[in-house]
């Protein structure tokens, strides 16, 4: 039997080990560890890690928090219970080295008073300079792990990866993309409550050192050129409108009135727009700005 | 009889006054020209400053497009027809210089097939350093336009400036906030469409020259430290989390496919996110802290 306790404690377990590899490939910055409570119940451990060697900014978030739905996530979410319990790990991981990806990652579960739950999660990768050979290698170690539980689980994910990481108004995906997925129980998949809950936490697990390989892949500290860095602040600045605009886990955060410095620590350290920025043809940017749409198997 | 056509030729004669008189002030860089189409019908001109001396990132958008509202902003406006015309102008300036306020200006004119019109608009100021002289002078002005045609829209707008310009997440207000106001008709207020027809242009009008006293009180290059860059930076920070969160404008720009490009000329040339960014105690960016809150009667 899968308890509210179990889940939370096996998430901090994940949370903790994710902190300790990130701080040994580091090895300037350390996560720094702050508790907080939820004003409606429960509440979390944000972890946060600055200027590092590899890390300009990064944080790993934990919470488990109790509330009462607002009106408009109630509708949103087509539940008529409004007592909830929602817990997570969330990951946003801004390397300072423009040749090392953007990451994010998340695992939860939501549970209502009336028994009703489900479990959701992702990871997606969103490269400065988008790279086919590290873009195989990410999406074959995520289809590992779905393999695992469900052939179907890989493709049907990836795909919910390419439509979620959208920015409409850009018509572009945000990165390359991984798997996205909501609602998973024993209704809506062929596996069980333990089963699901296992999925999620070797997802969870994989992040660390799938992410650790392909910062190791690129060199800790490739050379880059101040159009590298201006390559990047500008990507970055897309990551923030995805976030602001369209993240379901942000507007979750703050229409029920979350910490907002936990929410939000998954903003860059610095984001720059320029008004109708042009990348150059045949460029390594304009390669990038290519690829930057759905359905690319990368595998 | 106010007609969409001596609308629109008055809003583009605005527009390039506002950017002569701006263009003036900096002496160095000049605004760029794009017209541009909107895809159901119409267009504008988007006009970019970029990398001037004063001005780092501005700029000064028209617009006259028609086309069908979407569901979601039918519902939102609570009204029958979707048949729309809309004209405006559009401004936000990111000055170099933390010593130098933001500042954002917007008169527009939406019109229903069913004949249905109102006329919106307001300035509002984001200084980085609030500095309580600047304010009152700030706001005298507004007031002064308001006054000569009803007295009770200082007040009026005012409040629903101090509501609007509102960061509900991080409990602060964008600025020092100034006037805003929407949907007003011969309707609304005692006012015929003539009158707040030019209303709104004297209130368009009084923008450069109020902004330009603004810089030059404070001198054209004031001395700043890297702290005061930082601190700059940090409330671009917000300046951003407002426009994408929260901004009306940005939202109906983006649900109708606008050029995103003209509607998110309003980001900063470079924002900074430092995780739980403290102020220090009796600091000038304490004062500022404490001073971003509704209600100030700043005159």
């Amino acid at each position: 039997m899968i308890t509210k306790e179990i889940i939370i404690n096996k998430f901090k377990e994940i949370q903790s080990e994710i902190c300790q590899k990130l701080e040994q490939l580091d090895t300037k910055s350390t996560f720094s560890v702050e508790p907080w409570q939820h004003h409606s119940g429960g509440g979390g451990i944000t972890r946060v890690i600055q200027n590092g060697n590899i890390f300009e900014k990064g944080g790993v978030n934990f919470s488990a928090v109790e509330g009462t739905l607002p009106d408009k996530i109630k509708n949103a979410l087509k539940v008529e219970e409004t007592a909830f319990f929602a817990t997570g790990i969330s990951i946003v991981i801004h390397p300072e080295n423009p040749f090392h990806p953007i990451i994010h990652m998340n695992i939860r579960y939501f549970e209502l008073a009336d028994g009703t739950y489900w479990f959701g999660g992702g990871i997606d990768l969103t490269p400065i300079y988008v790279d086919a050979n590290e873009a195989k290698f990410f999406h074959t170690e995520l289809k590992k792990v779905c393999d695992e539980f469900d052939s179907s689980f890989y493709p049907k994910f990836k795909t919910w990866a390419d439509n979620y990481f959208f920015i409409d108004h850009r018509n572009e995906t945000r990165g390359i993309g991984g798997v996205f997925f909501d609602r998973l129980n024993d209704k809506s998949t062929a596996l069980t409550k333990e089963k699901i809950f296992d999925f999620v936490c070797k997802l969870g697990l994989s992040f660390a050192p799938t992410y650790i390989k392909i910062i190791e892949n690129k060199g800790l500290n490739p050379n880059c050129s101040p159009d590298n860095k201006k390559w990047q602040y500008v990507r970055r600045g897309r990551y923030v409108e995805f976030n602001l605009v369209y993240d379901k886990g942000t507007k979750f955060g703050l229409d029920t009135n979350g910490r907002t410095e936990s929410i939000l620590m998954s903003m860059p350290p610095q984001a720059n727009w320029v008004y109708n920025f042009q990348v150059l043809p045949s460029s390594n940017e304009s390669f990038t700005q290519e690829n930057l749409k759905k359905d690319i198997q990368w595998i």
